[in-house]
């Protein structure tokens, strides 16, 4: 039987794969017989099949060798005599396609497993890897777990994270879609900043200077006056000089805006409504991956208050915070509002006016109809009304000390009947890590990019 | 009756809204109920409601006026007697809110209209434009629609496009989430090119040189290790130096990778399904937006045929089709398409290997296991199958005089159990453009960026 396994059989060369001591005839056979996913074998007992994965686990015993095949959509185990191995030496992490017939036992997930017939390795794994697919990876440092990151998504710990972002992009958009919005795509490459002109990346285009979008503010609030209610998921650039647990120069921003609103609560409330449809989801469809970082499942998020800046610098007993909360100030609001309604998160509204935008709507004379999202005591949203008349954003932008004048072209937008309107921006890989409770918002960041990262 | 409508009221000043002849006890009623959709207003006869929205038609009879009032949801005509809009003035595309009586009207659309008791403006829009949102656009210019975006987009004719395009993006992704792949969200900040280092727009990244991504193409690929299907929706960028009807610096791509293939064939067949998955959902979901551009429905994609390159420079009678096709082969090859199997689109496979990036397969010696994919005469989509053993990449770059050592990081990905592997590209906008025989992708893109513009 051992010369029915291959090493290391080329791609091109698969026609040439040996049936061993089948006949020609059933050799033609199984090559007409197309790859079964490891999902769908459960149904197959009695069958000829063809599975192709990487080897999650191999358990090799004196006369047989248990082995564990994983793809996309699940794992199966395949038994095969040990001996016939000798030439293949599989080992964990390789691409791997096996034949085989599908065999009934209760005892195994799925309940079946496959009688190795034949196999080939389609792609070994290094020999020397600093973890693997099915390796305890909690010890593994980020900066590894990063460079290795194509690996480090098969395993599961690493894999789940980003199965859970997804999921998390799929509720977002379903949601919003749900409510009317309609989603757009606006240019990251602009002539100018829209939140004020610092950090920003600057572009050589052709024979100019362009530059990286901060945020897609302005478009979507474009968008308002064509569709009332417009989402985009996109990145957005910040050349943010620090390299914090908490900042990236590019991550992905979830925005909404929506048109014909009374005040920013109408928004905060859109914003209560999406994440408990979002949590809803996570917690029912991917309720194991959610498990395996949290214990309890995740919370409603109807009842989450809304405080003014006033009322919590009064709270926290911090005279101090005068123009924005710090990172102490978040977790700490976070802790009391989880005390007072049982889930750790607070609606900030009404900063100081001077400290948000110049597009921000005013809530009394000094303060701002603007507001943060702290959840699990990290900021994770930013929103608020913005100003619809053009002679208001003239004005702000004058007491501001910023001439009108570059802005004609945007400024000219709200001259088409827009409405009274807000949104708001999530930070995904924030959102994420405060769901999953992780540390780093660079752990929920396939490729993170910050002032010392360009790669990989 | 004139006073109950204000003209330019301000947001704030909304809670001082006059009643008009009602009551102070009603007025308190009304000003408690919440906003109400156009769409939501068929089962409310009877009830006083509030509709926000834009003015989209005007009628004005010596006693009656008719207003048609369109929000997101859809539009409902209101009615109020002429003398009493003297000082309100309201005219097309100001926004406008309206507080009134549902009344049963089997005539009207809908099958209600709403008897205004009160309106107020919430913005106007300026009074000199060069087309409205109900306003025939047909003969507008490009230029004019895309200076004027916002309010294009409220016409139905540039905003169908767009609800088409929101439409494509949600029925890709629900397709390829169907069929077990995972979204990502790569990195469009990178330390070198993807596809030969040419055309590249440079980042001034602090003390350094980064570059625009000008495909996800490594980072799908390295996907493919970690989850073997994925798929990402993404801005990708060219520093294209032509502008012609067909280049963008700025487009966003449509990507999907899958592992464990057997041939460029089995990427082909997902291309087939995805998009007649696509198709259908807009046929039976917006057919009445597709209507508006295209006669017949969208055809099922199950039975473009697959020419070989070679197969079509002898169809064409093209000897001078060396590296690639040209607009008119693009155009005729679609023509002999649909008179052969009924439908304008064409898989073309096997280019010659010199003119593919260095990553491709081969199909034979010279040829390459990469295609395109014609749709209606233009080149929508290129994929696939690519190398997945690191060798064969070190001696396809070689081959070309490119040193493996600075692709070393992305080399090491193929180490790690890479399996045979391939993908593709749709570009959005020209996937767009063609369901709607759009003459040029700018028309389908919200913000167009090329050599020229990046502004608005």
């Amino acid at each position: 039987a051992a010369s029915v396994l291959e090493a290391e059989a080329g791609w091109h060369r698969r026609q040439a794969f040996h049936g061993g001591s089948s006949s020609r005839r059933k050799d033609a056979a199984v090559s007409a017989i197309r790859r079964t996913f490891a999902a769908d074998l459960s149904s197959l007992a009695g069958s000829q099949v063809i599975v192709r994965g990487w080897v999650y686990r191999l358990r090799v015993l004196a006369k047989t060798t248990f082995m564990i095949v994983r793809d996309c959509s699940g794992e199966v185990q395949c038994v095969v005599p040990t001996e016939s191995l000798h030439n293949l030496r599989p080992k964990v992490d390789d691409a791997i396609e096996v034949r085989g017939a599908v065999r009934k036992d209760d005892r195994a997930r799925g309940g079946v497993e496959v009688d190795i017939q034949s196999a080939t390795l389609l792609n070994r794994a290094a020999s020397l890897l600093p973890f693997t697919s099915s390796s305890d990876v909690s010890g593994v440092g980020l900066e590894i777990l990063t460079e290795y990151r194509p690996l480090a998504l098969r395993n599961d710990r690493v894999g789940d994270v980003f199965r859970v972002q997804a999921a998390i992009l799929k509720h977002f958009r379903d949601y919003l879609t749900s409510q009317r919005f309609t989603e757009i795509v606006s240019s990251k490459i602009v002539a100018s900043g829209t939140e004020g002109g610092t950090n920003l990346f600057e572009i050589k285009y052709f024979d100019r200077v362009a530059y990286l979008a901060q945020s897609p503010q302005f478009y979507k609030e474009h968008g308002v006056v064509g569709f009332e209610r417009v989402f985009e998921t996109g990145h957005v650039y910040r050349a943010e000089p620090h390299a914090t647990s908490r900042h990236l120069t590019e991550y992905y921003s979830l925005d909404f805006e929506m048109g014909f609103i009374d005040g920013p609560e109408d928004v905060i409330q859109v914003e209560r409504e999406l994440l408990t449809y979002v949590f809803e989801r996570l917690n029912s469809e991917q309720a194991a991956l959610v498990g395996r970082y949290r214990s309890a499942p995740l919370p409603s998020m109807l009842n989450v208050p809304i405080w003014t800046f006033a009322e919590c610098r009064e709270r926290l007993g911090r005279a101090d915070l005068v123009d924005d909360l710090d990172p102490e100030a978040e977790r700490q609001l976070c802790r009391l509002a989880e005390e007072a309604h049982g889930v750790a998160a607070v609606f900030v509204l009404g900063f100081p006016l001077s400290a948000r935008p110049f597009y921000t709507h005013p809530l009394t004379d000094t303060s701002a109809a603007g507001f943060d999202l702290l959840f699990n005591g990290l900021e994770i949203t930013t929103g608020g009304q913005r100003l619809h008349r053009r002679t208001d954003l003239e004005s702000a932008l004058e007491k501001r000390g910023i001439s009108p004048a570059p802005f004609e072209s945007h400024l000219k937008m709200f001259e088409l009947g827009m409405p009274p309107h807000g949104g708001l921006a999530i930070g995904l890989e924030r959102l994420t890590a405060q769901i999953l409770r992780l540390q780093n918002v660079r752990e929920a960041t396939l490729y993170p990019r910050d002032r010392y990262r360009v790669t990989p």
